[in-house]
């Protein structure tokens, strides 16, 4: 981290999990644990590293517990996991994780797609996790998919995301996170589940998780920021996808983001250089391009030679 | 347009010119003839549809007077092109444009790179452009690149951007557009240039013009939003580019712009389906993956059968 500079925002890098979790290919534990430990000496303080999950559900994940084991994790650095179930908890807290990220989704359709059962019946299973974490020590997160809008219902009412953000609450949860798992977000809707989220629980500051599914993830981050919303969730080269939109952008883009923040005045600890060669890295070992764009272009602080490019080539442009 | 609804905002539609003026192969006249009517059947009331340049700097604009000449312009739209110097604006006025588009660089290494001549020099030839197209009686936009970032110079100073406007605006420029070039724009920047714009210049309400080379040209626009700025410029699909950064996205996409507009509250007159169609269209034509978003996920109401996607697709999708 930068010294003598008051870091007023936490990025928490999705990447490894939500990022690449529906890649074809293995990416070898290696390469994560690689990935990892450039994260953490690019000054990034939280990572959700992984899943405990099923491997027939999640191939990709299937080395969690070699990758949490294998992490060189700085002090004063947090680690987290998702874990579906009492199962997933145990090996998550014995393979050493900060954090364990609880979730479910605020439209009874996509808690049915997505875990197979009702809202209140994840709620049932949860504060069983939840206690179990608790004991051992370790934090929860309770993270609240479709929280801006569901791709089988449309508009997902703020009650919802209010009752269950009450019920993560009451049963231990350290930190709520709303999803915009399919790229549904905008500033508006970002303003008002939020502000009916403060209203109804005024000491719930969640952390926010978008999807830049339709270009708009950096201005939902503003529109987060503007109502004093201090951590986001992002991925490494904006990797992550929408199940209803290939080809779409997946999570927003944590260089892209990190660049936007600095832009704008804000402090992350993170250096910007050293997140760009980790997404280069990332782009090398999944082996197609990502959607991150200032892993290209560079910081705006990054100038070019007056001779870096051929007359005919900037001919005519504004 | 849509009856019954306030326009509160002008899209000039570029992706016919700045889109597409570097691809490398030449797009069909019938294709982007078919492509300006689909535009303007959309909705769309302004549109910069091509270059009167050397067809041997800019080969893709050979057919200029063409498109010119074949499209079908409804009443009420404008439809505009480039021309860097008299010649240009002789042919754009003769082919049947409303408005030409002159322009230079806010920095003196852009301008020499662009048009291979001082900035006092350009301004003195374009007073020239001006006042032939004025006595013919067509409107002169005046474009001032790099206007939020000089890739060569860093920070451009406002008084530059000032300095040009008010030249243009003697010379009987009725529109200046400020162009980020090459996507060195933030909202801090947009605020500081078009702030000091308006300090010197109250009259002069500038159209802005974002490309999404850092990933911000929407950030940028909702600063130009929150300034009372109603009048942006972008490219079907997010055409165009950056020659300094090779695979970076273009130009702001038109159809991401009017989204984020529409789900802003904000009306444009512009049916957005329409806009997605044409954009699909031109992904046919140009052959390659355009960086538009919601050409590919649609608009948030665009809602999802449940049996639409495996369950395992979906599965732990936060």
């Amino acid at each position: 981290m930068l010294q003598g500079v008051v870091v007023n925002l936490t990025i928490t890098e999705v990447g490894l999990r939500d990022g690449i979790q529906s890649e074809a290919h293995f990416v070898p534990t290696a390469d994560k644990i690689r990935l990892i430990d450039a994260l953490f000496a690019a000054g990034v303080r939280s990572i959700e590293a992984t899943s405990f999950v099923s491997p027939h559900a999640v191939p990709q994940m299937a080395d969690a517990e070699d990758v949490v084991r294998g992490v060189h994790k700085p002090i004063g650095t947090r680690l987290c996991a998702l874990a579906p179930n009492s199962r997933g908890v145990h090996a998550a807290i014995r393979a050493g994780v900060d954090d364990i990220v609880v979730f479910l989704s605020a439209s009874e359709s996509h808690n049915r797609k997505n875990l197979n059962r009702s809202i209140d019946a994840s709620l049932a299973a949860i504060e069983e996790t939840v206690a179990l974490a608790v004991s051992a020590g370790v934090g929860v997160k309770g993270a609240i998919a479709v929280a801006f809008g569901c791709p089988f219902e449309g508009d997902v009412e703020s009650s919802s995301v209010v009752r269950i953000a009450r019920a993560f609450t009451d049963a231990g949860v350290s930190r709520i996170t709303l999803g915009d798992t399919t790229g549904m977000a905008s500033p508006e809707v970002v303003k008002r589940v939020c502000g009916e989220l403060k209203d109804a629980l005024p000491n719930v500051e969640p952390a926010l998780h978008f999807h830049n599914t339709r270009g708009m993830a950096l201005l939902n981050v503003a529109a987060g920021l503007g109502l004093g919303i201090n951590t986001y969730e992002s991925a490494l080269g904006g990797t992550g996808g929408c199940p209803f939109a290939p080809g779409a952008t997946g999570n927003v883009c944590t260089e892209d983001l990190v660049n936007f923040l600095h832009e704008s005045g804000h402090e992350t600890g993170i250096n910007l250089e050293a997140l760009i060669d980790a997404s280069v890295d990332l782009e090398r070992v999944l082996g197609r391009t990502l959607p991150g764009q200032v892993m290209r272009a560079g910081p705006r602080s990054r100038l070019h030679p007056l001779d870096s490019v051929r007359t005919a080539t900037a001919k005519v442009t504004i």
